[in-house]
């Protein structure tokens, strides 16, 4: 199996019940808002990301609450990232925090925070 | 209902039956690509996309073929687009097509191409 040296996280929450639509449409969303944020404050670690195939990787929470806590952790930690919240237009009341996308970042650093958390 | 005059959309493969963690996975991938090709050859699209709310749509196809066809299309009208091959790392063989970005592009070229596909 390859090896990355660099990934990127999309995080979900299991509480809500997210259509494949939705879930492709926010995934978008969370993927394009912190791989900007990377480009911006960590070029290096966007352009080893990018070129070496963007790993990404989906996983899922049980609820905001935990959202918020790893946006919180991933700040402490200097991590690139970016909260989604829906505007509302389908599914979903507008303002709805929807999932949270962290890196790219070095896969080590990115494995302490997220490792242990159950794939989407 | 909020207009937009910038779009995205990611279109997938019915005849793939993917996770809602693959899903998320390709729908990222789609949307990094498309718009990295959008930054770099359409900057004013990306920057009016990127600031008015990243519009993003997903939608489906029968089977890899219209998505070429799709590919084709977009690279007819000048659209930044980017199919995605999966690495194969689970789920889908390796060097598998899985899905395909278009834009972001002035919503009324991409309605022309992507207007009448079924939602994902």
């Amino acid at each position: 199996m390859r090896y990355f040296e660099y990934k990127q996280v999309l995080v979900f929450r299991k509480d809500l019940q997210l259509s494949k639509g939705k879930v492709a449409a926010q995934a978008g969303h969370a993927a394009v808002l912190a791989a900007q944020e990377a480009h911006i404050h960590h070029r290096a670690w966007w352009e080893a990301w990018f070129y070496e195939g963007q790993r990404k990787i989906a996983v899922k929470v049980p609820t905001e609450k935990e959202l918020h806590e790893l946006e919180e952790a991933a700040e402490d930690l200097g991590l690139p990232h970016a909260l989604v919240v829906d505007a509302g237009l389908t599914e979903i009341p507008e303002g709805t925090v929807t999932c949270l996308g962290i890196g790219p970042a070095p896969a080590e650093i990115m494995d302490r925070l997220t490792g242990k958390l159950q794939l989407l």
